[in-house]
């Protein structure tokens, strides 16, 4: 019995994540309006009614894919700081470019149409702002312990805070058009900056 | 004959300036999906038809909204930097607060929600990215001027960026949320870094 109900679960969590990545994608190309859950299911090739198993509403399902999102981006930004470079210089640059990949990309593009959408929508920033309040807390977290592993400067708690809302500020530069040029003198300038203030 | 349509021409300008302004709140209270020009019209207390006369799709009014927005934006961005103050400190903090307050506020709250809808409508993205680059050159060509008046320092150029980066970045922050206690420290922060760079 066990033998036989381990592939079901597997298959079972197997479609969700598939729906889950779909959305994401969705979300990120054709925008909040066009992700409904039907639209989800037909280009996950999922029947609808597993759709629905699995996400009864279509806020069930921005609901997870947040969850998802912000739990991946949390445990990404809290990895270990020990593999940053020892120089000071290539370990700034290395904090400054994961700091920027956070909001840099697919997901943050996602989150955004969510972002937007609860701007309006009292139930769905509900559901968001905590989960933005403990993504932050944790890029902060990550962001201060690797620009000053010693704790020896008190101001990296500050200058991770201006790190991250630059970060953000590219990524939203980034949505309409390929900014990726004139990021990279942005995230120059910062870095040197920023390993200047930690010398 | 002059002097009668005079009266009319200005009615009718006024009518037009107050569905764009009805727009402009209606998009950052409500968002995109809600916006509608039958639902700007009802809530500017135009009839449906005068306000189809001015704006006979959704794409005009957007559209109208976005030009008279970027240009308000752009010549507040363009406004004289001679009012600046001459102290070196109180100036640079004064065009920090200058940049962020172009994205705080009711007006990028709704420009957020035309720019989330344009990531997936080319249509309308083909609309959006040349005001935007204007409003960005504008933004830039004060920041810098205001930041560097006597063309003493050539990094001016890309710490303009990171600031006027930072302060989207900031304006982000604060669409959910108020963020203005936190964003106080962040500004400050960057001030002092800023001012340092260019004594």
């Amino acid at each position: 019995m066990m033998r036989a109900r381990q592939p079901q679960q597997e298959r079972s969590r197997a479609t969700r994540d598939r729906l889950l990545y779909v959305t994401v994608e969705m979300l990120a190309a054709q925008g909040w309006s066009a992700t409904t859950v039907a639209a989800v299911a037909e280009a996950a090739g999922v029947s609808r009614g597993a759709a629905q198993h699995h996400f009864p509403t279509r806020e069930a399902l921005i609901t997870a894919v947040m969850e998802q999102m912000f739990d991946a981006m949390t445990s990404e930004a809290s990895a270990s700081a020990t593999e940053f470079p020892v120089d000071h210089e290539a370990r700034v640059a290395a904090v400054v470019d994961r700091a920027v990949a956070i909001y840099v990309g697919t997901d943050f593009k996602a989150a955004l149409q969510v972002w937007s959408a609860a701007a309006s929508d009292p139930g769905l920033r509900a559901v968001i702002l905590p989960l933005e309040a403990k993504l932050a807390r944790a890029a902060h977290r990550f962001t201060v312990t690797a620009l000053d592993p010693d704790g020896e400067h008190p101001e990296a708690h500050r200058l991770a805070q201006v790190t991250l809302d630059l970060a953000r500020g590219l990524g939203l530069a980034d949505t309409l058009s390929d900014d990726s040029r004139r990021r990279r003198q942005v995230v120059a300038t910062w870095t040197e900056q920023l390993a200047a203030a930690l010398r």
